[in-house]
């Protein structure tokens, strides 16, 4: 098979400025039934989803495809553009707030599909997708299309999932508040990509960057998951010079980076790279001297925002390079460790981050099933329940990740490694640490909150989940109402 | 028309470090009748060209056509694989030396290609020029395939030309003789788009970079032509703070960048970016701060070499981002000046680059089509005469460049605008410039070494020299033998 190939556009000389969003829409030639595209980097501070949407609903165009690389709160609007059938189909990563609830209530006709980030830059570059018009909003480009995630008014550092739309969509079309002198350089999108370019007055709202997922925890059972985790990862053979690792985003998986440190600093090693969404406690690894280069395919806070334009070994990397499946090696490829959270886990070590325990959909597939098939060891870290919720149980209400990918879980409770990573067990069975067979969780967890109640659900299917080599590992169905 | 898409293989997790150039030849599944490539960035310090089609022939393959980006002196080779049918044709910017004598002569079946450098970038990103195997000589790589232009053993600078290779060949493999620890960032050619790593000796001779067209002058002749050429562009509208400039290869287009910079330090005017083939003095320019940016598709000496990897605005481009016609803008289409040299310039401002005035071939395409119709002004320069040959004649014995594409001609003996430019005449007739038409200047020629000796050929064409959009403009044919 061969990579999809991008419509050749020959460059006529004229400015590439447009006076308006709505003049950009028109000269990209966007119809009715077409694919457009959009990026998640400003997370709930997006504001050029919405805006697109609403000028393209104005224009009377319907029936469209929309494959962001994921969709949060703040794309509530949505609801009404699926209403209205401007937008009848959704391709993305995750769903969160009224939008989720809107969709696992069964309100679109067509299923959503659920990607991973490396299964959507597998799928564009493979064509299985293909996008007509890319909407990518950059904190910074210059009058020729040269883009760059930090600029003078808004800023969110690595563009990693923009730039594989910027390579495969047939017309690019830029949207920025700083329009700066050429050339800006150096450039995460380049001028050879882009056909037009929108001036706004605001493409974002930095601030909502670092919300939802990447908070920073001084919660004791996190903190208590994060000490074991980081003693996991310091008891394999992959631990010494020149190791590498990803954490998730998620409480207990970030806290995992001050715990390592304190490791590395005493044990003299150093790390060749941490990969991911790169978060403040990786770039302090960075700058001192703990970790030797950062490869960042999102920056989940300002300082890592910052960074990427900052420090000469602060790396962006597209989604493609950072964990699809089907190229010559994903820098995903070469994780010693990755260190992920989870909703829910079963017996069998499978993982759900995509629904809640009542069958809604709420969080999004990220690069979880990516780096966790990648990496030697994959640590899940999770507590043994929340709320009334068991988070181990028998069955997980959707899989995001196999079980066949996951090495090892750690509960404040205890800690299960799955029995084919016998190799791990002997390690951890030296060290005093708390290990349990996973069933013993699910029952400990069980015996704590009681038996997860059944949801029910309807026969329609309102989710795809495809696995990142674009296999369907599981279908989301409707819940039924009372 | 979409771009060709390079076939999609998936990293299987083992070494890509094969022990032999043999080994990585067979595992790449190289089969007679297939298309090889290779990069000139080493220009006469090439190693690898030779070698690999040694082992190449020694495996018994046949019939190849090999894509250079440009072929030199060092490849003389050459001849004998193609008398032994192991290469059977040839697609370059260009040929020099007993390789060049060889094909002038009518030695090969099928005539060779001339490409631009843009022209070669475009086509093959439009699938014209299918590369089944890239063989690309790196200066440093890790195990992974991330490669760069400085290494601990040799150094070439901008790999710019290999971008477009690894980019679209089907299997690339890379030679170096630096092998570094992972991750070798920043790089230039990504883990993800190479198959085959093999460690040789050495890869190349450093010192062969600077020879041949780059020699620093000091003939006065060459000055006066480069004095001139800087006073016409400081006369036009162009020249003004943030302008933009490229100078080509040879004495008097090299010798302006000292003319210009005397110009810009009295009028305080700064050039927002300098294009090309990169040399010491524009290093000077950026690094004294002349220049802003420095964009570079191939480093032309040492100082330049070493400089890309460290100033932070000497950015490494493609060469499909330093000249292809068929994308959204090369960085030559917005450059304002472009100073260009010829071996031949006729009465209608076609330009040759290629052949000398004996019919044979002896130069290279080069960029000089692309930035020649690119840049907003097009300057030659060139002495009247050489030895006892014009310059300066009724007609070229190949045309590289259309005289469209040129607005002036600089020679010691006068300058001529092109009729089409009464835009620049009338600036120029301002200045107490040698002005003169053109046909004045093939008359001076004629006067001083005489008429031109019409050379006789035979039917058959030995070379046909596409023009950068992919069409045919010109044919060199078999020199006719005493």
């Amino acid at each position: 098979m061969r990579k999809h190939g991008k419509l050749i556009k020959q460059y006529d000389g004229e400015s590439k400025l447009v006076s308006s969003l709505e003049e950009a829409i028109r000269k990209s030639g966007l119809k009715s039934g077409m694919t457009i595209s959009f990026h998640h980097h400003f997370r709930e501070g997006d504001y050029t989803t919405n805006l697109v949407l609403k000028h393209i609903a104005a224009l009377g165009i319907k029936e469209l495809t929309i494959i962001p690389s994921s969709l949060s709160k703040v794309h509530e609007p949505l609801i009404e553009h699926i209403k209205s059938g401007v937008v009848s189909e959704i391709h993305t990563s995750g769903l969160r707030g009224k939008l989720a609830e809107f969709i696992s209530d069964g309100n679109m006709e067509k299923p959503i599909v659920i990607r991973s980030h490396g299964g959507r830059a597998r799928a564009i570059e493979a064509g299985e997708v293909k996008i007509d018009v890319a909407f990518l909003a950059v904190p910074r480009c210059d009058e020729m299309g040269n883009a760059s995630g930090n600029g003078n008014q808004t800023t969110c550092g690595s563009l990693g999932y923009a730039m594989v739309d910027a390579e495969y969509a047939d017309t690019v079309i830029l949207m920025t508040d700083d329009l700066c002198e050429y050339p800006n350089m150096p450039a995460s999108i380049r001028q050879q990509q882009v056909n037009y370019i929108v001036k706004l007055d605001e493409i974002g709202d930095p601030a909502g960057i670092a919300s939802g997922a990447t908070r920073y925890t001084k919660n004791p059972k996190e903190l208590k998951i994060a000490e074991y985790a980081a003693r996991v990862m310091t008891a394999l053979p992959e631990y010494k010079d020149g190791f590498s690792f990803q954490t998730g985003s998620g409480g207990s998986s970030l806290a995992v980076t001050r715990y390592l440190k304190d490791a590395m600093k005493r044990d003299e090693i150093k790390a060749a790279f941490a990969l991911g969404g790169i978060t403040q406690p990786m770039v302090e690894l960075l700058e001192e001297g703990y970790v030797s280069h950062l490869f960042d395919v999102q920056s989940f806070d300002l300082v890592a925002a910052a960074s990427v334009a900052k420090n000469k070994n602060h790396h962006e990397i597209s989604a493609s390079e950072y964990a699809n499946p089907s190229n010559m090696g994903c820098v995903a490829s070469g994780l010693d460790y990755v260190i992920l959270s989870a909703l829910e886990i079963d017996k069998d070590f499978n993982v759900n981050v995509m629904t809640g325990s009542d069958g809604v959909i709420m969080g999004a597939s990220g690069g979880h099933c990516d780096t966790a098939a990648s990496a030697k060891n994959t640590i899940i870290v999770a507590p043994l329940y929340r709320g009334r919720l068991a988070t181990v149980k028998n069955t997980v209400t959707s899989v995001i990740t196999p079980g066949s990918s996951v090495d090892v879980l750690v509960t404040e409770r205890g800690i299960a490694v799955n029995p084919a990573r016998q190799d791990i067990m002997e390690r951890l069975s030296q060290l005093g640490l708390p290990l349990v067979g996973i069933e013993k969780l699910v029952e400990m967890a069980e015996q704590i909150v009681g038996p997860a109640e059944a949801i029910e659900f309807d026969e329609q299917v309102v989710a795809v989940i495809e696995y990142r080599d674009g296999t369907i590992i599981d279908k989301i169905r409707k819940r039924k109402q009372a």
